[in-house]
């Protein structure tokens, strides 16, 4: 629903206070926003209190982010749902609003995660079920989507573990390993180029906070990408079925980056310039292989454990 | 294209034997079928070359076994792509007939899993390529699909370790999990009530073979669940993220079943019957969980890397 009025000029420098903004969104019960248009001696000014319309720029915005190219160009990151919304806020990224429709607050996970005043915040706005669920990723939509600024944490110069993403293309085996990497507690992770983007939807919510949680390196280009690890002063480790040992049988406490490649394409030929140790996860009953992101997981849990068992001797 | 001519009653029974059905087939350069309609004194014999039709009685089964209830009451799957045909038949499972089209023969795996040899055999259709892209449950594909009778394997009755999923839902999860466990070994998987079905499509596709390599079993009911469990003489454990003691922390070198649960809904009330010892898998981050296909995996990797320590000690 959208109304305005006419005010005239000469309290426009009044009205655009803070203060008063509050109390004019007090006066009319409303959260949203103004738009002033300038027309002659006199200002025009809209009051949208719902978002009705699938043509509104903040619901084409989240659409066209829905684009890689432009979400890579943009450096804004869409989230969905009730729990992934409010990690990005604990974390710290800084939204550029909030879509919510009146369903959030019927949700029954709705107080674990936010508080009401939030949505008063300017913020917060709030569209129809059908605007949000058109522009909603999931099958049931939570009635909530926000957009964010892309996180931008740097990875440590000499960290003690990091995990490379050779060309994993799945979202799904991306955002599994980048909440497996955040869980042990490495260092940052590292995103080849041919690899799908860490912060696509789908990831985002395979990766339950996890890109808020560590530094995620992306290249573009396999130049930078080998010019960036090179830098890291790190042993590789490289998963490969056919590798004589196991992750088992590894020394794995001194700083490491250990690759994990896509299932369909098996390590590119950059990360073998790396020199990798290569190493298997054992297998019986004739499986060729394992999930991509259980391997990586796996092999980033015996290095926990091996971690561990080091600092409990000592 | 289906084609037939009439041939005299007296010959239908020399027709019929099996070197005079190899010769025919060899003549007309086909290697589908014959159906025999009687009509007077005459056997009117039909050669189906190609099957061209979607309402073909073979692609309606194929979409019928898409139903779960039907595939569950046929005891039959439906494998798609080289791959995981030819693992069901090197594992030895009984092929109802396999559907394919001239895109198979393109593929460049396809010599690694197939001899041509065996299209040639009766239980190899034909099909255009539309046709069974019309049944395919990929985006591009492979031109092979085929109907098997579902594997039968049992449980040994005093397992060394089993693998129970509680409700998982997730058929990538599901098929995730099973291959880890068959790669890891376990004796068998047994899939709770309201579980996904594990010989669904997706889950197989996420299984990649591991359905044919260990023994299943797929409970209907809660209580014929935890009668059957409970008879398999094992410790349980439970993951459990709000446990007090991580994997690290277990002797699990003795028989044992390991329960994971559905990330949504955690464990059921039934498996807390069972008294599972519980534990957790560490976590850093303020991450609330792994993904329960890792998780489980996870912990398979740890009963194996204690098992092999004890056997290296010995």
């Amino acid at each position: 629903m959208i109304f305005g009025f006419v005010i005239p000029y000469r309290d426009v420098c009044q009205l655009a206070k803070p203060h008063n903004v509050d109390w004019l969104k007090r006066r009319l019960a409303i959260n949203n926003i103004f738009r002033f248009m300038l027309a002659k001696r006199h200002v025009y000014l809209q009051v949208c209190t719902l978002i009705t319309s699938v043509k509104n720029e903040k619901i084409k915005l989240v659409r066209a982010l829905a684009d890689n190219q432009y979400r890579k160009a943009s450096k804004k990151i869409v989230c969905e749902g009730l729990r992934l919304v409010s990690d990005a806020l604990k974390k710290g990224l800084k939204p550029e609003f909030i879509l919510y429709s009146e369903d959030v607050f019927q949700s029954t996970s709705f107080q674990q995660y936010f508080s009401k005043q939030l949505f008063s915040k300017p913020i917060a706005w709030k569209t129809t079920q059908q605007v949000i669920s058109s522009i909603s990723d999931t099958v049931t939509c939570q009635g909530i989507v926000a957009v964010f600024e892309q996180p931008s944490n740097v990875i440590p110069l000499r960290p003690d573990w990091v995990l490379i993403c050779d060309k994993i293309q799945d979202p799904g085996n991306l955002g599994t390993l980048l909440r497996s990497a955040a869980a042990v507690g490495v260092d940052g992770v590292i995103v080849s180029p041919e690899s799908t983007d860490p912060y696509g939807i789908k990831v985002l919510r395979g990766g339950m906070g996890a890109q808020f949680a560590i530094p995620i390196t992306v290249c573009e280009d396999w130049k930078l990408f080998l010019q960036l690890v090179r830098e890291l002063d790190v042993s590789f480790f490289l998963a490969d079925s056919k590798a004589e040992y196991s992750h088992y049988d590894l020394h794995l406490v001194e700083p490491l980056a250990v690759i994990v490649s896509s299932e369909a394409h098996g390590p590119s030929c950059y990360v073998r310039q790396l020199n990798p140790v290569e190493f298997k996860i054992p297998m019986q009953n004739s499986m060729e292989s394992l999930n991509v992101a259980v391997a990586g997981s796996v092999f980033l849990y015996e290095v926990l454990r091996q971690r561990r068992a080091v600092i409990q001797k000592n």
